[in-house]
């Protein structure tokens, strides 16, 4: 069996990971993906955490090593013994034992952290939105779902702030995909703006035909990236024509297509977003022509030189 | 920094693992020593294998592979985060983070049960004493030190018997070293009769000039293996002649000589036996000089045709 596709989905605490990553793990079906969240590495539970005043955002609060070597077996297709944190008490639990399935998905907050832990992945996304909206998305998510109150994760975030700057933010240079949602200003969240920086350390298809600033999608070039930009205000039929063409280009792999991409759920409530819709099918793009390249021999789709090669300071 | 030499101690539940390795750990420096249990990768807790039928001695009730997986992370000088399994509620607790240090010690059920775990030992110690010895241990010491009645220890031993017969006793063939305690009759166990077998798979050290019959030695050979017995009425002093004669061939490390070796308890109560410390000192030589032969540039001591090829069946 060759070795699993990795992909890496890094970003700061309730910056949408996992919405990100449900719609991928539906298209891709939940029995191929294995997922694996870097957090479940913490040195210290939540008590000792809080003796030592550190954050779980700082390198010497993670067995960052351990995510290394363990992320090193995954790929070749090697079981783990993973390390379990527990969110709601803040404590370890018994170990699971993990194998890596077709696609292996790592999410967590310090998955760029190190070299040896950023070779692992065939696909490196990194999560950005603005703060304002980050801030929001926590506040609302903690509130919900972890038990806390506004003025407590009002206040968490602010002692993290100074990790998040030093450990958290500098890891986006290392992504192949950065995926950055604009201040939404009066906007709700299906017609957020959405950014989509795609550098060359993989190859990505060519959507210059495609786009249309009149219809809400734009492209632009920097220096060694290319910037699609998705307004909120898109009309559907226009991210259908961008997702049509992404598709297009994995027509191997026809019998995964999903209408449900861009789902996404407020409490539990159903909303869809098109921006969503088009980074989720572009992300799957990478990991299926990864996989058809294992299958044809090769190694994967990145392209050797273009591995980000800045020196981890 | 070179790779940790590493010992392992193979043998069935009270086998006498642990009052073997505590005097290796003694002369060797307890912050010089890494001490793993295999027994702490059950795949199951107590609960569990209750309700599946189960013995912790079956491999199909232990994580094999993650073993494998770690003793090679530990042997290539790498931490690894290990699973801990309390025996006294029968459940797994926090993993712990475990770097190697100059000796690690590989204790448990299952050391030798595969190929990939076999070939990461320097040295491999296989006790096994006979059965009738064997089980009075373990209803002292779990009666005494786990809380259980005769009555269920001897129950447990009974159910575990064909797992000890199919998994635990066939492991003695890939062992370099054999230690088996002979039945005591109306001996008591500081003056047991012992018998080391000597397998050629690592260079043992000619001791033919020393052993005397009358005195309570004796070795013989036989096809690939030299036997040593000592008389458990053997006189300290010619127990205490071959420990010199094995001290004198280490002379470069005679700064670790300890007059402790041998000691045991039981219950709080320290005894000696003469059979053991000349055990102890025969594994220290092999863990000396293996570590020596590393300092110089060299792979350890292991005879390169002498690694038993037997076929795991």
């Amino acid at each position: 069996m060759p070795r699993p596709i990795i992909l890496g989905v890094v970003g700061d605490s309730a910056a949408g990971k996992t919405t990100l990553t449900r719609g991928l793990v539906r298209v891709l079906g939940e029995e191929n993906v294995t997922h694996v969240c870097t957090d479940d590495y913490h040195r210290f539970d939540r008590k000792q955490r809080a003796e030592r005043n550190l954050t779980p955002l700082h390198p010497d609060c993670n067995y960052v090593d351990v995510i290394a070597q363990h992320l090193g077996h995954l790929r070749a297709g090697e079981p783990i013994l993973k390390p379990i944190y527990t969110h709601s008490d803040g404590t370890f639990g018994a170990p699971v034992y993990v194998k890596p399935a077709r696609f292996t998905v790592v999410e967590g907050l310090l998955g760029y952290h190190t070299e040896a832990m950023r070779q692992v992945y065939d696909v490196r996304v990194f999560l950005s939105p603005p703060e304002e909206l980050r801030r929001a998305w926590k506040v609302r998510r903690d509130c919900s779902r972890r038990g806390y109150t506004t003025d407590q994760v009002l206040a968490e975030l602010d002692r993290r702030e100074a990790d998040s700057e030093a450990f958290i933010r500098p890891q986006e240079r290392y992504a192949d995909i950065v995926v950055r949602y604009l201040p939404s200003g009066d906007r709700d969240q299906e017609h957020l703006d959405a950014e989509l920086v795609l550098r060359s350390s993989l190859r990505h298809p060519d959507l210059s035909g495609l786009v249309d600033g009149d219809a809400g999608i734009t492209l632009s070039e920097r220096s060694d990236e290319v910037i699609l930009r998705v307004s909120g205000s898109v009309e559907p039929e226009t991210a259908a024509e961008i997702e049509e063409a992404i598709w297009e280009r994995m027509h191997f792999a026809s019998h995964l297509r999903s209408e449900r991409l861009g789902e996404f759920t407020i409490g539990t409530d159903l909303h869809r977003s098109e921006s969503l819709a088009v980074i989720q099918v572009l992300i799957l793009y990478h990991l299926i022509t990864a996989k058809a390249s294992l299958a044809l021999g090769g190694d994967g789709t990145r392209a050797p030189s273009g591995i980000p090669e800045a020196v981890h300071t």
